[in-house]
């Protein structure tokens, strides 16, 4: 539909002249997200108003959170409201613009929503640098999506801040093959760490050994994931980088080390739950253990993206940072690629490419 | 059998005119404890060896953690073994003495055991001066068994180290008419906090209400949990001192304000559990309020036992500590007044005198 960041630019379009689509939420989703949650309308154009800009959208980010924010249960941001377009981030090219700071032409990056032209306020918005970006190594601007992005964040400043690794600690990752979890395991490897990651099938792990380095992987469909755990972590967890919950949360809880840090990023085993489902059964051992449980949100630390892309930058130039990027292609897809997320599918960081 | 701690000195006995008992744990309980656990045996007595002391004991501290330690799972203490003494602490006389430090007519506080007489290492063992716990206002040396002791210190450190409690924040406690939820909302008033205790039945909400002054009172055993708290905390708790877990941790994890803290003090609703109990369903909500779930065993302070006896001890020169003490009589009563602590019968400290 338009081209890829990184290729040429496209030829500048006009408002007038464009056919918009917007994904419209128009159901809460009882259980896994269905396409008819979804409604996929042509959206009246219009040119921007002060202080707006018109991104003709590449690729959107899809997320686990998002399950979350389709739900009405309370959250760190209002649900989204039904009847509006699906809250996505993503990337694009400027094609109007009411804002003298960014031309028409300029890449950028923030909350585009789920359609294929963001016509609103420019604010939150970045503008990204291609040439910049090549110059420090950054394959595509698509990393800005994931890497050198929220997702990146999101594993730096949770094994940073949050489970304040240390070099020769054990850290168990889950959803070690997923967007976050690949880059917290790659983190924590160049932190020193010892890495084990947790993911699903022997092609998953396969990737994490081979391809991300980690010092052992955990098949969770492979028969006991404790046992697993403990085979590669005989003297336990000093770090458990959550992004699942569910039975390897309790797993993990069983096997922790003194003054042990789990860093609740996420529970995607949990979110499609239709009935109440149970928490983590081993929760006490960690009166023994002094261990302690922090959930945060990655959105809480975008004032400090500088200190977090200083030093993810310097690790992408020196090619040390492997991302994988699955891409669906088309927004009339986006219900089945967020699918894809819950039932474990995407290696690496899912895209939707418009 | 022996004189309370504060009546005359007992006259002095020697080690070969008494009658000793020990309780032994002899089975790993199954659910609550049944008197079958344990066997009440005549003890050979000897004398204290260089290093020893014997100590006629006078009352044992009756703890929620005693569960754990008769159960075989790893733990922050090895388990008692089947065939040794119950471990217990408590306060007694020493009536024989190998130690130059120790005299003869010394009351000591340590892990004596659930025995009528203690003889072993005195290294632990703690030298009460009886004349200074009086006139710092202590009515009691059995209060060395709690609001001045391990009792009071896990609610001093669980509130400040681990819950960094500041003034005007709302902490909620379970267990509040127990041994440390009673103390634990007590210091939580005296520290500026809005505090309100969980407890089961009118009657102990009533003595949190008048003696204890809390804000208000939860009882679980009347109607909804969470509708109660909602109802007294209807901007959400900021900490949360959980002795309790079960459902009342659930309710409180679902009405957490932004940067909560729970204190993961115990879970005695969990330990006499003979099937793998539900986890706390709601700990996702850890994630959007950014909170933080710490455990904490005391034994990690006792080396700031003074720090906590400074501010302790002022707190209750100036009267403002109440502490009730629900005392049983006699060693062969050591499975029933363990019982009431499971069955949430007791009010306040429970004590086993001998």
């Amino acid at each position: 539909m338009l081209e890829a960041p990184g290729c040429a630019l496209a030829p500048k379009q006009r408002a007038d002249a464009m056919t918009a689509h917007t994904l419209q939420l128009i159901a809460r989703p009882v259980g896994l997200p269905k396409d008819s949650d979804f409604a996929l309308i042509e959206a009246a154009p219009r040119e921007p108003a002060a202080g707006e800009i018109t991104v003709a959208v590449s690729h959107l980010s899809l997320d686990p959170a998002m399950r979350v924010w389709m739900s009405d249960a309370k959250s760190y941001w209002p649900p989204v409201v039904l009847g509006e377009v699906m809250r996505a981030q993503g990337i694009g090219r400027v094609i109007a613009s009411a804002v003298p700071s960014i031309p028409v032409g300029a890449l950028v990056n923030g909350m585009v929503g789920a359609q294929s032209h963001y016509i609103g306020p420019a604010a939150g918005f970045s503008v990204l640098d291609l040439d910049l970006l090549k110059a420090s190594g950054v394959p595509s601007p698509t990393w800005t999506l994931h890497a050198l992005g929220a997702t990146g964040m999101t594993a730096w400043f949770g094994l940073h801040d949050i489970g304040r690794i240390k070099p020769g600690e054990t850290v168990l990752v889950s959803a070690a093959a997923g967007a976050v979890g690949s880059i917290a395991a790659q983190l924590a490897k160049q932190h020193g760490c010892r890495v084990i990651g947790v993911a699903g099938g022997a092609g998953k792990c396969a990737w994490l050994m081979d391809e991300l380095k980690v010092d052992g992987a955990v098949d969770y469909r492979a028969g006991s994931i404790g046992a697993q755990i403990s085979a590669l972590a005989p003297k336990g967890i000093d770090v458990y980088f959550d992004n699942v919950g569910g039975e390897i949360l309790d797993a993990a809880l069983a096997r922790l080390r003194r003054h042990a840090r789990i860093v609740l990023c996420g529970g995607i085993s949990q979110y499609n739950n239709t009935e109440r489902a149970p928490g983590p059964s081993n929760y006490l051992a960690m009166i023994s253990a002094r261990a302690t449980m922090q959930g945060f949100v990655v959105i809480d630390y975008f004032d400090r993206y500088k200190e977090f892309a200083l030093a993810m930058g310097a690790l992408i130039a020196q090619g040390k940072i492997v991302a994988r990027e699955d891409i669906v292609d088309g927004l009339e897809n986006f219900p089945a690629a967020l699918r894809r997320l819950y039932q474990s599918q995407n290696l690496g960081k899912q895209l939707l490419k418009l």
